[in-house]
């Protein structure tokens, strides 16, 4: 048997990302940068107004105080996205909004906070007393002083965020390239399966692994397609699989067990290149990896339980790392157990757990319920893994334990 | 002015969550239920084996041992799926696969890895030699173990995640009742703003809000509807403004403070009920906060940086509740300033952040680049809002300060 990290390395080893394609801005949210954004512009494109209130000539109001106003005349009015047209002198100033251009002769801008009106209301033609100095260059926004035209505001290989997109809009980019969002075929198998429309017969199940593999895909940042229930007979299992070219990546569950009738492994091996492994982990100790014409392959065993966990620990590092992300581990803590677990040393345990941060700080951490369910309660309830090495069988209350955080995104500090 | 938090409170306890809809199991991810998830079946849905091996008589086993091996004649293989044809009886046994319905006559298991095969390499008609005892009961799912028929399953409220969509396939829904998802239209306004595919003239700067809002609508679980530009006229924004009530929310962007331009403030006032507040916050002060034709209204400001923190802060908040979720709030942690700050006293301040852990635990936090920058930089760079409290002036290196994780989802313990 191989670890899980043995077993992670060997498949991440084989596993490129994918090539990019050109999306619209706001659908490459959550996606990975594969080419650089530059700016077309200058940030700022002008020199502007940090505030609403009158660009002055900061010579003019060194001395200005409440009680000591300086009376300036009032050219004009500028709002923002309109350009002044006059140049402000000695003695005078115009009134000006946050984000409009400076108009020529000032160099500075009192906020409006610190004036007075004077004659007619401070707007053109009339007065305002200036109630406070400015120092030169105060409340202007320079041309320039963030990026310069040709400059990159964003890197190749960051993910894009909701912040990301505006600063893509603001430097000109109605579209970004981004890598391609794997495209991950589903397929169950096994005689049992029934659909979750029909009520299941006797010895009969019904299908859910295929749904929750979808979800999973979709979390993950790839394209889930369901491609059916594969019966436990060549010709079927044959016809599905032979589909893995039309896709990035084919996930199966079921079948791979050391049961008689699991013929994924064998026409696996007819058609593809097959890597069988039982990874040192419970659950889903058998695990299969291979590809079918080129397209990497995963066979995951039929538990719902084990499906996910392996899902987690194999697929979704596989997923993001087509995607073009770089962080491909969930963040991992340390926390307090809350009661004694024990464990067959033969293997790590992944124990469905919650997690909760204690009021004194730190974390605690119990199992999320009857972990040999065939449902996927425990799961559900859960929103880690608690990973307990190989090696060891018993764990008392109070002792540290690692858990892998399901509730967050890789990279999350 | 008032405070963040009571700006909130107001805001929330005038939304109600939105009416359930039916939906595809899938696209129920990340949404809340509305109504809860009842089994139609009993799992296990009979007596089932949770091992691959043989179905015994414990009777029959009580003595085995590696040296001591007891012969059973094989009945049968039953497979998962399959529905067993033979009563095992005294002396005789049946193959059977993890899942496969346990034989009448049999109750228990023993699995493949404590057994010999016999004759006919312990098929049917052939032999085994169990290695190993069993007790009554031992590797054997009993029916309705986990669920009875008409049990729920998943509660009203609760997040459909992955494992909640399998669980719900399992016990027979192919779609879910959920709450709906927010149709927020987003409108930006002001004369200066250009199209995004446009090189902005003099005086202008392009149109960025509504892209970085439709990605955090999104985010926040909503459906994005960028409904266009708002000219500073009163036509051109009655127009927009009056198409809220074909939504359930309305944002816009710009407009709302107190230049003499911005005609946001009195189209409100005309067609809606208006709420001005200036929250004791920056960036962002000015926020309002109104219904048109009963469909909420949030008038953020225009500058980019306090458009995502307004939306952090009110909007996203509302969308949620709106989608039917409790946790309405971000996780907050305490970290370790790694640099002094100054701020003014009057108000909150959220300075855009990063967050790391330190390797001898908890969290060091920095400020991610320039706080005044006109471009989303520092948004994009950070992780957090570091929450600086009203009355306060100076932080030095090593305080600790809140910060707010915008990298992790409300209810992330």
């Amino acid at each position: 048997m191989i670890t899980v990290e043995e077993a992670t390395e060997q498949v991440l080893s084989r596993i490129e990302p994918l090539p990019a394609e050109r999306v619209d801005l706001v659908d490459a949210l959550g996606r990975v940068l594969a080419e650089p954004v530059v700016s077309d512009i200058d940030v700022a494109p002008f020199d502007n107004s940090a505030m609403d209130g009158y660009a002055v000539r900061a010579a003019d109001v060194a001395g200005a105080g409440d009680d000591t106003p300086v009376t300036l005349e009032v050219l004009e009015h500028i709002p923002a996205g309109a350009w002044p047209g006059r140049t402000v002198g000695p003695g005078q100033a115009s009134r000006i909004m946050t984000g409009a251009p400076m108009p020529p002769g000032a160099d500075a801008v009192v906020m409006v906070e610190r004036i007075r009106p004077g004659e007619a209301a401070g707007g053109p033609g009339g007065t305002v007393l200036i109630c406070a100095p400015a120092a030169a260059r105060e409340n202007v926004r320079a041309r320039a002083e963030e990026v310069r035209e040709g400059e990159t505001v964003l890197l190749s290989g960051e993910t894009v965020g909701a912040a990301a997109i505006g600063l893509a809009a603001s430097v000109g980019h109605a579209e970004l390239v981004v890598r391609r969002r794997p495209r991950v075929a589903i397929v169950s198998t096994g005689d049992e399966l029934v659909d979750v429309t029909e009520k299941p017969g006797p010895g009969k199940i019904r299908n859910s692994n295929s749904y929750t593999l979808a979800a999973l895909v979709r979390l993950a940042g790839g394209e889930p397609h369901i491609l059916g229930v594969a019966r436990d007979t060549m010709d079927d299992t044959r016809a599905l699989l032979s589909r893995a070219s039309e896709f990035d990546l084919m996930v199966t569950t079921g079948g791979v067990s050391m049961g008689d009738f699991d013929v994924v492994k064998v026409v696996l091996e007819e058609i593809g290149e097959l890597d069988f492994w039982k990874v040192a982990m419970r659950p889903g100790a058998p695990q299969t990896f291979g590809t079918i014409d080129g397209t990497p392959f995963f066979g995951l065993p039929g538990n719902p339980t084990s499906t996910m966990v392996g899902f987690e620990m194999f697929v979704r590092p596989v997923i993001r790392k087509m995607a073009g992300f770089t962080s491909l581990v969930r963040p991992r803590v340390l926390a307090t157990l809350s009661h004694d677990v024990k464990k067959k040393p033969d293997r790590r345990y992944f124990l469905r757990s919650r997690i909760t941060r204690r009021p004194e700080g730190g974390y605690s951490v119990a199992i999320a319920g009857n972990q040999s369910s065939a449902l996927l309660t425990a799961m559900h309830r859960g929103n880690c893994l608690m990973s307990l090495p190989e090696g060891e069988s018993f764990f008392a209350a109070g002792t540290e334990v690692m858990c892998i955080r399901l509730d967050m995104e890789e990279g999350t500090a």
